[in-house]
C-alpha cells in the first residue's frame, strides 16, 4: 500500500516482499487465534473519550486493554503462543525475559494451562511488575542491566536446558495473538480512521495493523514512541535494527533494545504509516488527563499513544482509535502525577 | 414486597401505602425519561470486576456511572427535570444547592438547553467541584456551613425571585431521571441479583430500585452509607427524617441533612431490602482496590457501594451489581490513597 499523502516520512530504504505475505498470514490466522484464546481473555471495552474528542474535533475511542487480565495486551500473544506448545514442552517449562507485562502474561498463561515458567527480568525492574509475576507462581530471575541482557541470559539458559524461550514480539504466534486486539476493533473502526498505538518491539502494532489494513487500506496506523527511546521508529528509518543509548522513560512497556533479526522490523516498515515521538512531559500530561478527565489509571506506554494523538499534526477528520495497551503503572508514580498542579 | 429472610433490619415502623404507587409511577415513567435524556447522556458501560468477583465468589458487575458526562449519575435527574421546565422558566433561571455533583449536572443541563443557573454551595465545598460548576457557566454562591444551610438560602432566594428551585433528590422528576440508570441495568441484571448503591438523599436508590423491583421482586437492593453519616438509614429505622451530627466523610456525595418532607424516605423504606454502613477506612480500602486492581478513579460515594458489597454478610449466590455513582474525587485525596502501602 502507498503511504497516505500526509505522511511525514519518506519510503523506508528497503522493501521486504515477505512483509506483505507475513501480514496477510497474520490477518488470516487471527480469527482462529481469537477463537482459541477467547475463553481466557476479556473482550475489553471501547469507550468514547469526551475530553479527547472535544480536543481532537472528532470522535476518539479508547480501546481499554489496560483492563485486560494481567493488565495488558501481552496476555493475547502469550496465550496464543503457549496454546501452540506441546504438553511435554509445558511440563518442562518455558522461559521468558520481560520488563514485566510479557512476563506476567506468560506466567499467567502457564498457570492457567498447567505449565512451568521462569521469568528473567532486568535488575531495575519495578517492584509492582516483579510482584505481579511472583504472584502468578512463576520463578523470577533478576539478571542483567537491561531488557536485552536479561534476554540474552534467558535465551542461553533456555538453550542449555532445552526449554522453549518465548520472545515478547519476535515470534509469529505472539504477533498473531496480539492481532486479536485488531479483530476486536473491527466492529468499531470506520474504514478511514486513525489508529494510535505505542510501539516497543512492534508485536502489538504489527498484529493489529495487519488485521486493520486488511480490512481497509485507508486506515492510518500511527506508531507512537517515547522520544527517549524510539528504537523501532529509528530502526525503520535506518532500514535495520539500530541500538540506542539508554535513556529512562515512563513508558517502560516500550523500553528495551530490539533483537537483531526481529520479524517486526519489516512488518512495521510495511504497515505503519506515520511515526510520532512524545516527550516525557507529554506522557505525564496524558497520564494526568486520563486520570482526571477519564477516571482511568493507565501505564506510561498507554499514555504514549494518547500523547501521540494529541500532538499529531496530520490528523484526518474521521474517528480516532487510541489503544490503551496496559495499566500496570507504579503506584507512587501515578500518585505523584495525579497530585501535581496543572 | 416482604423483606427477604436474610434482612437484618426489622420492618420499618411505618407503612406508606403511597410509596408503592409512587414506585410504580417512577418505573412506568422511566422509559419515557430515558428516551428524553438519551441524546444528552452516555449509556455508561457495565464491566466485570475480576478482583471483586474472585473475592465475592460470584460475578460482580460495575455500573461505570463515574464515566457519565459531568462525572456522576446526577446528570440523569437534572436533565429530566430541566427538560420538564418551560422556556420562560429556563430563561429566568433555575436555582440549586449542591455539594457539587448535582450543581454540575444542573449547570450542564442548563447550558445545554440555554437556561440560566445559580448554584448555592456550602462554604467548605471542594475546589474541584466548585471549578466544575464555574466551568459550566453557572453562577456560584458560597453560603452556609453545610449543604442544608446552603439549601435553605437557595430556596429562600429562589422564592424571593420566583425562580425554580431544583432539589437534588426530593423531586419526582429528578428521581425518575435517576431511574433511567435502573433501565440501563435491566439488560445486565438477573432476576435475583444483589444491587449495591450508596444512599445520600435517596434519589438514586429510589429511582433504580423502583425499576429493578418492578422487573423482579427477587432483586435485593442494598443501601450503603458511610457510618459517619448514615442519615437515610437512620431515618428509615426511625420512621421519620432524623438529623445527625456532622461527621466528616470521604463520601461527600452522600453527605448533607435531609429535607423534612422528602418523598425519598417512604420510597427507601419501601424499596431498600438491607442497609450496610461502612467506615472511612473501608472507603479508603475500596478506593485503593478500584485504583490499583481495576485502574479506575472513583469518588468516595462510589467506594461506599464497593465497601458495602465487601462487608455484606448476607450475600446471595447470584450476580452482584455495584453502582459506581461518580468519579469526582479530589486529586490530592486520590493521590494520597494510591500512594499508601497496603
Amino acid at each position: 500500500m502507498k503511504p497516505p499523502e500526509n505522511t511525514k516520512r519518506e519510503s523506508p530504504p528497503f522493501i521486504d516482499v515477505n512483509a506483505g505475505r507475513t501480514a496477510a498470514r497474520i490477518s488470516a490466522e487471527s480469527p482462529g487465534a481469537l477463537d482459541r484464546i477467547r475463553p481466557y481473555i476479556l473482550s475489553t471495552p471501547v469507550l468514547t473519550s469526551r475530553t479527547l474528542s472535544q480536543e481532537a474535533g472528532s470522535r476518539v475511542l479508547l480501546k481499554c486493554e489496560h483492563r485486560q487480565t494481567t493488565g495488558s495486551f501481552k496476555l493475547r500473544g502469550a496465550l496464543n503462543k503457549v496454546l501452540s506448545l506441546s504438553r511435554q514442552c509445558l511440563d518442562e517449562g518455558v522461559v521468558v525475559a520481560s520488563t514485566g507485562n510479557h512476563g506476567s502474561a506468560v506466567a499467567y498463561a502457564c498457570r492457567l494451562l498447567g505449565g512451568k515458567c521462569t521469568v528473567f527480568v532486568p535488575e531495575d525492574v519495578s517492584r509492582t511488575k516483579e510482584r505481579a509475576v511472583l504472584d502468578l507462581g512463576a520463578e523470577v530471575r533478576r539478571q542483567g542491566a537491561d531488557g536485552l541482557e536479561a534476554e540474552r541470559t534467558a535465551r542461553l539458559w533456555a538453550s542449555e536446558n532445552t526449554l522453549e524461550y518465548i520472545s515478547p514480539y519476535n515470534d509469529i504466534d505472539v504477533i498473531i495473538g496480539q492481532a486479536t486486539l485488531g479483530r476486536e476493533l473491527l466492529q468499531h473502526a470506520d474504514s478511514a480512521c486513525d489508529v494510535y498505538v505505542a510501539v516497543g518491539g512492534g508485536g502489538l502494532v504489527s498484529g493489529l495493523a495487519a488485521v486493520l489494513k486488511h480490512f481497509s487500506a485507508e486506515i492510518r496506523i500511527v506508531g507512537c514512541s517515547p522520544a527517549n527511546h524510539p528504537v523501532m521508529d529509528e530502526s525503520v528509518r535506518a532500514g535495520r535494527i539500530v541500538d540506542l543509548p539508554y535513556r529512562p522513560t515512563l513508558s517502560d512497556g516500550t523500553a528495551g533494545r530490539l533483537e537483531s533479526d526481529s520479524i517486526t522490523l519489516p512488518l512495521c516498515a510495511h504497515l505503519v504509516d506515520d511515526w510520532i515521538r512524545v516527550s516525557e512531559a507529554e506522557i505525564v500530561e496524558s497520564l494526568r488527563l486520563l486520570g482526571r478527565q477519564e477516571h482511568m489509571i493507565v501505564e506510561g506506554a498507554a499514555a504514549v499513544a494518547v500523547a501521540g494523538l494529541r500532538k499529531d499534526s496530520n490528523r484526518r477528520t474521521g474517528d480516532k482509535i487510541v489503544v490503551l495497551c496496559g495499566g500496570n503503572v507504579d503506584k507512587e508514580i501515578m500518585a505523584g502525577i495525579l497530585a501535581q498542579n496543572d
